[in-house]
C-alpha cells in the first residue's frame, strides 16, 4: 500500500484562496499497487499544471446555474490537467511507459520535456490553437490589429505568436514590466504593463483601434476593449481573471457598442473542441515548438504540497510562468 | 415654390426626448418643385415610420466613437426610413409612380397597404428576418427554446412567429397586458409582462433554461437571460431600448457566462445586409404577410408636427402599435 494524496475542496473562497484554509491537503488516501485492475490501467502522475480557470471552479456549489459540474464540489478531491505515466494495465490500448494527458496518448517524437505538455502543448496552449484557429473565432485577417490581456501568460503568449505568424499587429498587456518584455520578445508590437497604462491611452497614442480582443481577464478592460473595437471586431471571451477573486463582480456598462458596431463575442471552452480536434493540435503544435515558433516558459514547484501556493501567485500574478507542479523528478 | 419641412436635432436629451425641445420643426426650407434636376430625381413622401433606435442615435456628438456618422448632428435634420413616390425622374432606372424605401423600388404586386412598407416590410421586419433566418445568428433548432423581448413590437413580433414557424418554443416579454396578450394571439407559448415579472421567475415555473435570447432592451433583462442561457447559447444583439433614455447605463455583472456557457452574443444593423438580401427578402417576406404567416398592426399619426410625440409615446411604451407618421393621405 502507497500514500495517494489529494487536495480537497474545503472552503469557498470569498477573495484569493487562503493558504492551508481553501485547501486541505489529504495524505490519508492509500492505494494498493497490486490490486486487480479488471481491465483498467494504472497510471503516476508525474506532474500536473495550474491554471487561473481552477479559481473559477471554486464557487458557492448550492449556486443555482444552468451548467452542471462546474464547480467544485466542497470535501471533495478538486482536479486539473497532469501528465501521467501508465505502470499496470490490462487493457490492450496502453503500454506500460505510456504518457497520458487527459484522453490523449502523447507520442512527443520530438523528445520535448514532458512538463511543456502541461503548458504551451497542454490546455493553455491548446486554448490559444483552438480559440484563434482553425475554428477561427477570431476571422483574423493580415494587417488587423489584435489586443491579447494576459499575453506572458501561456494562453496570452500563444495567441501573439499564432497572431503575429499570420501578419497581424499585437497589442500585448500584462502586469509587470518583466512580463511586458517577454511578450515583446514573442513579437508583440506593442506591450504595456496594464496596471499602469490603459488600452485606451494606447490607442490615442496609436491612433487607431482594434480589431480583435483576446480576452483573458474581463471586467474593466473588457469594457474597455469595446470602446476600443473597430466596426465588425471581434471578441474572443477565453478567460476572466480580474474577477476570479473578487466578491462583487464588475459591471460593464456599455454592451450596446456589440450593436452600434456588430461586435461578436464568442466564449468557449477548449475541452469542446478536444475530441474533434486534439489529433490535429498533437500532430501541428509541438512542431511549432521545436521549429522555435512558439517559444514558452515555465516555474516548476515540488509537490502536491506546493499546488495551493502555485495557486495563490498565480492568481496575483506573481508567479513568472507557467506552474508545473513536478510529482516526479525523473519529468 | 412649396415648403418643405424637416425636424432639426435640437439638443441632446438627459432621458426621454423633450417635446419640443429636443427636435425642432423647421418650415422655413422650400423646394422648386420645377428646378432642373441634372439626371436626378424627385420624391414626395408619403410615409415615415418612427423607430426606436432614433434615440441611440441623439448622442453628444464630441463623444469618441470608431462608428463615423452614427450619431445625428445638432442643427442638422434628423432622417429615417420613409416611403416615397416617384414625381420627376431624369433616370431611366425610375419612373413617375414608383414608390421607393431606401435604394428599394418597392413592387408590392400583393397590393398591401404602402405603410406596412415602413414595418414588417420594412426595417423592423428586416431586422427580424435577417437577424433570424437566413444567417441564422440564432441557429434555432425545433425544440430549442427562444426568449424574445418587446414580442409585441414589430421586430419582436416578426421574431415570434418565425421561430414559431421554425418549431421553437417562444417566450415573450412585454411590458403591458395588451401587449401580452397580442405576443400570444402572434403564438408565443408563454408571454409575460416584464414591468410585473422576471425571466427567471417564468423559467423557475417551467423548469428550463433558454437556447436562444433576441436582445432588443439590454440591461437588466439581458443579464438575466445570461442567467438563463443553456450551455451553446446564442444571444441577437439588436436593441437596447432599455438604456436609450438614461443618463447612466446599468452595469453587467455576469458576463462570465459567456466563457462557462460557450455563449455566442451577435451585435447587428440591419442596413449591413441590404445590399446582399435584400431582393430576397422583399420576394420571400410580403408572402407571408398575404398568406396570414406573418401579422403586424400599426398606429398612425398624421403630419411631421407629430412625429417626435410618436418617438417619445414608442419610447415610453405608451404606443400601441408600430408609429407610422402619415405624409400623405394617399397612402
Amino acid at each position: 500500500m502507497v500514500v495517494n494524496k489529494c487536495l480537497l475542496f474545503n472552503k469557498v473562497p470569498d477573495g484569493y484562496p487562503e493558504l492551508g484554509v481553501t485547501l486541505k491537503l489529504d495524505s490519508t488516501p492509500q492505494i494498493d499497487l497490486d490490486a486487480p485492475l479488471k481491465g483498467a490501467i494504472l497510471v503516476k502522475m508525474k506532474a500536473l499544471g495550474i491554471d487561473p480557470y481552477l479559481r473559477s471552479r471554486m464557487q458557492d456549489p448550492s449556486a443555482k446555474s444552468y451548467v452542471p459540474n462546474f464547480s467544485f464540489s466542497l470535501g471533495e478531491p478538486i482536479s486539473n490537467f497532469g501528465i501521467a505515466v501508465v505502470i499496470r494495465s490490462e487493457n490492450p490500448a496502453f503500454q506500460i511507459g505510456d504518457h497520458l494527458y487527459g484522453q490523449f496518448i502523447l507520442k512527443n517524437e520530438e523528445k520535448l520535456p514532458w512538463s511543456s505538455y502541461l503548458g504551451t502543448l497542454g490546455m493553455p496552449g491548446q486554448s490559444a490553437y483552438f480559440g484563434w484557429k482553425p475554428y477561427s473565432y477570431a476571422k483574423p485577417a493580415c494587417g488587423e490589429t489584435v489586443f491579447i490581456t494576459t499575453a506572458a501568460g501561456t494562453v496570452g503568449a500563444g495567441v501573439v505568436q499564432l497572431a503575429k505568424a499570420q501578419g497581424l499587429k499585437v497589442i500585448a498587456s500584462a502586469g509587470s514590466d518583466e512580463k511586458v518584455n517577454y511578450a515583446k520578445s514573442l513579437g508583440a508590437d506593442v506591450a504595456f504593463n496594464y496596471k499602469t497604462k490603459s488600452i485606451g491611452e494606447v490607442l490615442d497614442r496609436l491612433g487607431h483601434g482594434i480589431d480583435i480582443y483576446w480576452d483573458n481577464v474581463g471586467g474593466e478592460v473588457l469594457e474597455a476593449a469595446l470602446d476600443a473595437l473597430n466596426p465588425f471586431g471581434r471578441i474572443i471571451m477565453c478567460g476572466a481573471i480580474s474577477g476570479y477573486n473578487t466578491k462583487t463582480q464588475y459591471g460593464i456598462k456599455n454592451l450596446t457598442q456589440v450593436i452600434t458596431k456588430r461586435i461578436t463575442i464568442h466564449g468557449f471552452i477548449v475541452t469542446d473542441f478536444l475530441a474533434k480536434m486534439g489529433e490535429e493540435f498533437y500532430s501541428e503544435f509541438p512542431k511549432l515548438v521545436v521549429e522555435g515558433k512558439v517559444k514558452h516558459r515555465e516555474q516548476l514547484y515540488y509537490g502536491l504540497e506546493s499546488a495551493e501556493q502555485a495557486l495563490i501567485d498565480m492568481l496575483k500574478g506573481d508567479n513568472i510562468a507557467k506552474p508545473v507542479i513536478v510529482l516526479d523528478e525523473s519529468l
